[in-house]
């Protein structure tokens, strides 16, 4: 199977894209890859399968490769014999952050009617944005931490106890994020949370929480990963998060017992089933007294969660031949037609 | 000003688009118009502005125009000496249902780089899908109808008293939409809608209930239309709307008192801004014991509701230059700089 990688794109994480678009490299090693960079002034580049490493992009030397156009039904590359179509059988999404996430290249894959694994549309706009997760949830009667939102130009008082977790609605990464501990410190934390998104939400910073991280997806049969407890730190910040891009070797399965595991997963299917379709996604749990509350979804985890999966890439081959369907819409000039009878012009 | 129209598209408004965009010429007056068809197989033309009228489209006889394709900056025709772009000011996206009111068009619009009036893409992913829309105006303390949702393969039973009305979820212009006076009749009512739709909403129907309409959108300052009292028709099918997209001349404000009309506008505002920021909306309300509840939001109204606006053309040609800017994101490559450094390979 040719698999085409789409990474890059206008995102505060860019760089984290292309390390996990490399990083697919050695965990894809059945597949063909081929790989479409989307640089930061968002234009398409095919990129050396053999050649690629992060010093390409970081040089700018990739501008010496071949521009792609996306016109309908794929990308094209301008040649000698004229315009030639990029040849691959389904397209990896894996622009982290925005562009990617947020629904722009689902938006753009299913327009120009390139088959794609990745959240759709709608998935996208409401798992990218931390608030409208919060509504996604309770409308499929999920539980979430309890939190307060805060736009900036709104008074910054909060009516719950400290210590809180700041996070800008919009951002993966825990870019912009900050723990505060008390009310001395939240200004400073909204200021920082401010300078990348117009709205926050503020959480209960919950001390010693135990937190489980759920992968998956919905093929011929539901795949679903080992259930992982990621290692205790405050939280990841963007540098350690960024070097966990780029894992590719299996860890093990959290410690918890059957009833847990039960809950987990029957509350990520509950999430999943039919909204994500056509994409592998990583749900991140906080468990409290016995209940599962969804913290965050993760749309296109870094390279994918593919250490959590036995076997990732022959789960990558399966979704790519159970892609959810557009409905097909049959336009047919009715009503101009009768208009125009009626007008004695037809 | 010279103003781009995109309409058309793969969608159930396709038709409706077409009439909505021919009218825009007799409403803009003073701009210069220039045509962009999407096909139902989603490729772009430019039409001629001269010689444009329904029958090009059903015809098929647009093919002969010159095809677009869609690059960083905006549309291009290829032409004797090259690739030449088309020259336009602002793009009016006038694309009705899918592709224009779901996020499509605010997502390729964005992505590449073409300033544009219709609502952007998280403010279309909301208002095209009306159980987000609920959610939405819930989070803002806006008061809506009561509802229920079921998807296409939930039981068939309802706790609501009847009549109630039966709505897709995803469509707008009425279509696959029914009254349903008992129980008896939700069956068949239900399979309409499921046609259209994986999800429907069903909302009591409210014999007799008032009606009203607000336009607008924020340019330098607010700018509201006049408040329109809709006509009392059970409610307006398909071919009723679709005249109803033709309208070019004004009409009367409602006859509703100054507390009524502030309460309306207030909460008009409450749902506009910040999200429908770039967009001329329309919110259809109900009125029910001095109540305003959310109806519907139309994110891009037949002919934009020209016929609700004073200086139409002028709010739009001020619109134009109010539009909503994207946060400037910068890639710098410090993270793989920093890598390659620790490699010792920089």
């Amino acid at each position: 199977m040719n698999i085409a990688i789409l990474f890059g794109g206008s995102s505060y994480e860019h760089e984290i894209s292309i390390v996990s678009a490399i990083t697919m490299k050695k965990v894809l090693k059945k597949s063909t890859i081929t790989y479409i960079f989307v640089d930061s002034e968002r234009n398409f580049w095919l990129i050396d399968s053999e050649k690629i490493n992060s010093k390409l992009f970081s040089s700018g030397e990739y501008k010496k490769s071949k521009q792609l156009t996306l016109k309908q039904g794929g990308f094209y590359g301008e040649g000698m014999f004229g315009s030639k179509q990029v040849a691959f059988d389904v397209l990896l999404n894996l622009i982290h952050g925005r562009d990617g996430e947020d629904g722009k290249t689902a938006s753009l894959m299913t327009f120009f009617s390139i088959p794609f694994i990745s959240p759709r549309l709608e998935a996208s706009a409401l798992s990218y944005n931390k608030l409208y997760t919060k509504f996604l949830a309770e409308s499929l009667g999920v539980k979430t931490v309890a939190y307060e939102h805060l736009s900036k130009n709104d008074t910054r008082t909060i009516s719950m106890d400290y210590p809180v977790i700041v996070k800008p609605v919009r951002l993966g990464s825990s870019i912009g994020v900050s723990i505060v501990k008390s009310e001395a410190e939240l200004d400073y934390a909204l200021d920082v949370a401010f300078e990348f998104d117009n709205d926050v939400i503020i959480e209960p910073f919950i001390e010693g929480v135990k937190e489980y991280n759920q992968a998956g997806c919905y093929t011929d049969g539901w795949e679903l990963s080992i259930i992982e407890e990621p290692h205790k730190e405050e939280f990841l910040d963007f540098e350690k998060k960024y070097m966990d891009f780029s894992r590719d070797s299996q860890v093990c399965s959290a410690e918890i017992d059957d009833v847990l595991t039960e809950k987990i997963r029957e509350t990520f299917k509950k999430i999943y089933d039919p909204l994500f379709q056509g994409s592998i996604i990583r749900c991140d749990f906080f468990v409290s007294q016995g209940e599962v509350l969804l913290n965050e979804i993760n749309p296109i985890p870094g390279s994918m969660a593919n250490y959590l999966f036995e076997d990732f890439e022959g789960m990558l081959h399966r979704l790519a031949t159970h892609l959810p369907k557009e409905n097909s819409i049959g336009v047919d000039y009715t009503y101009i037609d009768s208009i125009q009878k009626a007008k004695g012009k037809a």
